[in-house]
Parts: C-alpha cells; sequence; structure tokens
C-alpha cells in the first residue's frame, strides 16, 4: 500500500506522476529528451541503460516496465535478460557492453565511474554526447527508482500488465496525452 | 579533469547544465518547483534536504553548493552541520528530523523507507504533500550528485566559491537566467 493516497488504477510510476503534475511535467520532458530525443544511441539501447540500471536498484516496477519497451525496440528479449544478467557476456556491441559498465557504476555512486571505464568506452567508439548520456540516463532513473519505492507505490505482478504499458511507451512517449493509460 | 569537454569557468554541475541545454531546462524547473515553489515546508528546509542527500552520497559539489545556500536561508550554519552530521541529535523540529531520516533512506534506495519512519514522521505532523517532496528532493539530488560525480566535473576547493553561488541561487533561483554565473 502506498504511502500517500495515489489512484488505484495507477499502478507504480503512473500515480505518482498523476498525484502531482507540476513536478511530472519536467520528469517527463527529461525522459522524452534522452530516452527518445535525437541520439546516436538507438531506442532500444537507451531503454536497455534504463533497465539495466532499475534492475540493479531491484525496482521491480521500472525494470518490467523498461524491459517491456526495450524488449518491443530490439526485438529479442534474451538480449534484456541477459544485459541484466551481466552485461558484458550479453549479446551486445562493445560499446554498449561499455556504457552499460558506466551505467552500473553511476548506479552505485558517480564517484565509482573510473577514468578507465571512459576510455574503454572510447577506444570502443562511444562519443562525448554518448557518455553524457549514459550518464545522465543512469541517473535519470536513479531518481525513478527512488520515488517509485520510496512511497511503496504499487507494483503489478501480472506480465501482461508490462506488455500493455510497454506498448503505452512505445505508441505515445513519456510527455503527457489524453487518456493516456485507457489501455492499462 | 571532466570525462567530457566542459567550460573551464563552469565547475560542477554549472558545466553540465550547460553542456547540453535540452536536458539541462526540465532539470532546473523541477528543481525550481521543488525547491523554491508554494510549499508548507520551507526553502531553507528544502536546501537542507538536498545538502543532506548530497553529503550522504559524498557529493563534495552539491553538499558544498546547498549547504551554502541552505545557510542563507536559515541563518545559522550550525544547523546545516549538525544535520549533516546526524539529523537525529540536530536542533530540528521532529518533523524535519523524521524527514530527513526518510530522505537518507531514500538516498541509500527507495526500499529503505519504512511504514515506520512515515508513521514517525506523520506523528510529527508531516503531510502527504511534505512526504511526497521529501522522497522527490532526495531522488532529485540522487540524480544530481551521480551526474556531478559521474562525469568528473571539477569541484572547486576554495569556499568563498560556494558563498558566492549560494547568492545567486538565493538571488536567481533555478531557472536560466542572463548572465547566471557572471559573478562566479
Amino acid at each position: 500500500m502506498p504511502y500517500i493516497p495515489l489512484k488505484e488504477n495507477l499502478p507504480g510510476i503512473t500515480g505518482l506522476l498523476d498525484y502531482r503534475l507540476d513536478t511530472a511535467l519536467p520528469i517527463r520532458e527529461l525522459t522524452q529528451i534522452l530516452l527518445r530525443g535525437e541520439s546516436t544511441l538507438t531506442e532500444g539501447e537507451r531503454e536497455l541503460i534504463a533497465a539495466v540500471v532499475s534492475n540493479a536498484n531491484e525496482c521491480a516496477f521500472c525494470t518490467a516496465a523498461h524491459t517491456a519497451i526495450a524488449d518491443l525496440y530490439i526485438g529479442d528479449p534474451e538480449i534484456s535478460a541477459k544485459a541484466k544478467e551481466d552485461p558484458q557476456t550479453a549479446p551486445l556491441s562493445e560499446k554498449m557492453k561499455a556504457l552499460l559498465q558506466i551505467a552500473r557504476a553511476v548506479q552505485k555512486n558517480g564517484k565509482f565511474v573510473t577514468e578507465q571505464m571512459v576510455k574503454l568506452a572510447r577506444d570502443d567508439g562511444a562519443t562525448d554526447r554518448e557518455l553524457h548520456d549514459t550518464v545522465l540516463i543512469a541517473a535519470l532513473f536513479s531518481l525513478y527508482n527512488r520515488y517509485v519505492d520510496g512511497l511503496a507505490s504499487v507494483t503489478p505482478t501480472d506480465p501482461a500488465f508490462y506488455k500493455r504499458l510497454g506498448q503505452i511507451l512505445l505508441n505515445k512517449g513519456y510527455l503527457p496525452s489524453k487518456d493516456r493509460y485507457a489501455s492499462l
């Protein structure tokens, strides 16, 4: 049961973003820019960073939601499953392995990112902007995971719920939209 | 030395917010709403949450910056010093002690917030909105701290720098403004 009154039909982050719309708007905008805006990282790669960080923070709601949308973009659920288990042995590009190593470090604490990790990512082709965005996506999901779990929002257990949510995020993105959760 | 090229005259978060202006804008807006918008928590109390969380994350830049601005609002630097050391023995209201305990839990992981912590805060007069905002401020600074340290932005060591930055945050708030850092 959530620590503050949230709408029962809006579990996880959805009820929190509905609870205070003024703070929700910039959170949604930041997410839209980072995960859907122009980037040399694909939408699937960026959602994978979100899923891997959320999994490391043991945030069940965010992990399931961003795994669902990563899988829709990538097309093969084995990739997100293996990336969450261990990015280094997952079937990913060397660049993505290096970026996910950085994201995992950020998840613990920004200080855990080392020059060596950054050099490895650069050697594998990562740009300044990709390094920046990886750190900021990992930091943003460190916010989301704490928001969702810190107020004990409800985590649905039915996998079909996250498939429906992933489809909404695929079709509508992260900005506010009319009847956004009608199909949830 | 930062892991990506940032302007030398803009240390810590200031250079990062200048590096990518489109992502900076919603981060600034969220901060302005949460720390300066209408609230039953004072600006000083909200900046204290930011300083305590940043200190627990060992983010030297954010800790010094938000201590400086908290001190300007509160007027007695001993309060922030003692709150960072141990909120429970600091000269704070019982409500603030309880909210800072929740913020410290969120800093570690949202799951560390317990029903008992929330009950204690409520018994000391905390409202739903204060609980919500405390968790979201703690989550937001979990983002900031990771952003600042994850890209190894520069941390000035001169205390006078943070006094100047605190004064800018007092006078201008968090939204973008012309010649914002001219006096930095």
